[in-house]
């Protein structure tokens, strides 16, 4: 049964395994939310399956409930009415860590083609899931079909991928023979065996539940850890959804269903400290805020802890060909999702001898960009949380406005909360502004005496509060060379001179990295070597032959 | 040039990589200490050349230096008489951080062909540093060549490997090209780049001064990390001859000498602690006590720490065809370098059935393989440390002597401080004596109900007090089997059945893993991947092309 899915499958890794040696474009989930590649009913097929969550309680095949929780309520402006299981963790975890030793021995082929085939059902679940993405995050239909479910699929493939080569780059055994001049050589079999780690805790964010937790999800469960998921209480039914896919095939396999569990809380009685400090719990993937990731860091000592956290990320702006594309493909960057993305730029750098006619461009064409109240639906989706609408009315006070955020409305949701980008021009000197993050759409322009003193400030703020893109707009070869060496000093993922239909804040599977782990913004790169090394050991095993 | 030294060595690199992918038997650096391979006057002009070292200052091509420091004792009864310089950290380590950009910017190739360059002159350079080690570790003249020259060049020659495959399993760049239907394809060019860390700090102990350090060493240089290193207070010599080849092959390519750099200290005022909390030392490994490496991994938290630390090892004996072979093999093991290896075994679980016979014959063993002085001495060397002295003396009281531990003199030193194994009976009850590292010859011999509570025993103090190697002895499958399964549990390397010239604590580079950084003994398996992914990033930088 287990090595069929390994062979159903074998493609779709050998695939992987050669794009991650070239990183050009590669994709496996068809991020088109079209009857043409899913199905002509699975668009319908999907709102029903989403509908039919809808009030009433959401039941996984799991041990130790204890009652209900949960209590989301859509961006769009409506309550979900749906329960999940209320789970005693003390009861959950040794029965996790009861399944861990069979888990492990199944081997890397059986796991392997296991969350592959779970990936494969996620996908064949993308509009469901795209539907519980989009109100939950409150991210745009299409976006929140293609970051919740094929783009979330590709890094978790990415990330599996991985820990397949990582896993599988020491060989299951070898034969060491030693020649000890005439004496008789020294003939030695040694097996080495992959050792998962222990319980690995996924901790979801509310902006992008599926693709920030896919990455830890499947590079902790294909190297033999079970895998407990922790979902924002704003966020819960994607990876709901989730598990109780991935449930169903460990089942289907033979496998305890509770090798991959969820349990959820609620903001009046978070459980996430006292998980992530459980002596079973070795592995912990955390995407959110910094002050918790860094609580993280410094309290959940036993485990091995990946995060990313909150940055500042900078646009620098030297000089151009033509001003239109530049400010065309920066006002749909800064608007995406009402700037609601760890990518997203916040602040714009740009000389004090360009900066007026760039502030007026950009602010004209953002202001044009979402003239149309469908597009501009589309494009900001709604503000996540009452923290972010929060922040946005108070920053008016931050700077002098250049752009004021308008109310949208949604045209099937009278209770939505569309917000466009605020765009405030600062001055250099109050780094204490700028230099934090102001998460959600508040733009920060600001005039500088030159690009050098752009990179300058944009290097700084990223090794002191963490960066995970920055872009540069220069026809200078020189000044992006400085700006290059720069993001490697900073350790920020650069695009230059995007004015076509790549943005900053897109990162693409299997070509892009997602953050670097080396500046404050994270600590781990999303799906690379250092990503999944951590998550096994080798042992080995020797005798003669 | 350097592009030469990349070549001149390419095949050595190429040879390595295919020997990770195998694990077989390889290795570069001649482990025979004859004239017939390293030059008729080789074991003499090594002779001479330590002997320069001795009563004088030992200079460096480094800044900051504030005076003199340094006043080791070879445990073979004398002084050695060699001060180093004493160095104002605040002074060198900005200095070392300004030479960051240029050895990252000079690239993978050159760093690794000057890399490689610096293990071979430091084999060329072997029986010098054969006899520092001998004379400051106290093992025996033809261990002390060993490990301290070939065996620490093959290890970190194959940490070398690992993170030349870890840089180059990302392209340089690629070209990521998506068609859109029939709009026109979006073409980005892609690099990527390695970023360093920072600063990377090598910790040494003073058993094995240099197998324990070069692969850190290698690991963080090659990956463009600036690399301190601050030896043991009592065994300096063989590290300060290391960096002194390595700053030779720096300048004589171009680099400051100071990107490998010195730093030592004595007892009565140790500088690791303020050096450890650098913000610029950004990469820390570690080889010590485990309160100090825990004191580490809790305080330098600006930096990625690999410690490895002490251990309990455990032999479990259960059946054998013949005892003769099994206490032969163990008793050269316990003997070997006085039992100062963390991969000595310390506890023997025995069933009580047959525990008499085996004491027995383990103690007659010890005995007749040490009864020839010349062969004694080359066996034990000498206690490294009077701490060990004194726990070897205390030791008498922790349980039934069976063998008591002998004082053996030296032929040439006559005030080496040689001991042989004191081999005691314990209780498996008195967990508190024997459940805890006693560093130095001290053996405990257990009886135990059965097999299955020694396995049992040998798991649970893995887990508490960490373990990186196990051996057993069984003519039954199934018990084997068993005990495999508990070293994947306790992630101990497990050595079956050794009875001829294999030892439970020998580990040959590019074959056997040294740790697992699966139990307390050690975060971090010395040499492979997750030993090397976290000692740089990758940054990309993108544009339309």
């Amino acid at each position: 049964m287990t090595n069929t899915l390994f062979k159903k499958h074998q493609k779709t890794l050998e695939g992987g395994l050669t794009a991650i040696t070239e990183r050009g474009f590669w994709t496996v989930y068809p991020e088109i939310p079209s009857g043409k590649i899913y199905g002509a009913t699975a668009k319908a097929d999907g709102q029903s399956a989403y509908e039919a969550r809808l009030n009433k309680p959401f039941t996984l095949n799991q041990p130790g409930s204890t009652g209900t929780i949960g209590s989301e309520t859509s961006p769009y402006g409506f309550e979900l009415g749906i329960t999940y299981p209320k789970v005693d963790i003390d009861k959950l975890l040794p029965q996790m860590q009861a399944e861990l030793p069979a888990w492990r021995n199944a081997g890397i082929e059986t796991r392997t083609g296991i969350c592959l085939e779970i990936l494969d059902r996620l996908n064949e679940a993308s509009f469901e899931i795209g539907l519980s993405n989009m109100h939950t995050s409150g991210q745009g239909y299409a976006m929140a079909f293609q970051a919740g479910g094929p783009h979330a699929q590709d890094r978790g493939l990415e990330a599996l991928v991985y820990a397949y080569r990582a896993m599988t780059e020491t060989p299951a055994t070898t034969r060491w023979v030693k020649q000890l001049g005439k004496q008789p050589a020294l003939s030695v079999e040694k097996t080495y065996r992959i050792a998962p780690r222990g319980i690995a805790l996924v901790v979801a964010c509310a902006t992008f539940p599926t693709w920030n937790s896919y990455p830890g999800l499947f590079a902790s469960l294909v190297t033999g850890n079970p895998v407990v998921i922790k979902p924002h209480p704003g966020a819960i039914l994607p990876l709901a959804i989730t598990v109780e896919i991935a449930q169903q095939v460990l089942v289907e396999n033979g496998f305890a269903p509770h090798l991959v569990s969820l349990v959820c809380d609620e903001p009046s009685a978070p459980v996430t400290k006292t998980l992530a400090t459980k002596e079973e719990v070795k592995l912990i993937d955390f995407t959110g805020s910094s002050a918790f990731g860094n609580w993280l860091e410094d309290h959940a000592r036993q485990a091995r802890v990946y995060t990313e956290k909150a940055g500042v990320n900078s646009i620098v702006i030297d000089s151009y060909d033509e001003l239109k594309p530049v400010v065309n493909n920066l006002s749909f960057s800064l608007s995406l999702y009402s700037g609601q993305m760890c990518t997203t730029p916040q602040n714009i750098y740009i000389p004090e001898a360009i900066f007026d006619e760039v502030a007026q461009a950009l602010a004209g064409s953002m202001t044009k960009l979402l003239s149309n109240a469908q597009g501009a639906s589309d494009v900001l989706g709604c503000i996540q949380s009452k923290a972010t609408l929060a922040r946005l009315e108070a920053a008016t006070e931050l700077g002098e406005v250049i752009l004021p955020s308008k109310v949208h409305h949604h045209e099937h949701f009278a209770d939505a909360q569309l917000r466009s980008p605020l765009l405030l021009k600062v001055d250099a000197k109050d780094e204490d502004t700028y230099m934090q993050e102001q998460f959600g759409p508040i733009v920060f322009l600001i005039p500088t005496k030159n690009t050098t003193q752009s990179i300058e400030l944009a290097r700084r703020s990223a090794k002191a509060q963490g960066a995970i893109t920055w872009g540069i707009y220069s026809t200078d070869d020189a000044v992006l060379e400085q700006m290059e060496d720069a993001s490697l000093d900073a350790g920020v993922a650069l695009s230059c001179n995007l004015t076509g239909g790549l943005f900053v804040n897109q990162a693409a599977a299997f070509s892009d990295f997602h953050a670097t782990g080396a500046n404050p913004a994270a600590n781990a790169s999303l799906t690379e070597g250092a990503f999944v090394a951590g998550r096994f050991s080798v042992v080995q095993s020797r005798r003669h032959f």
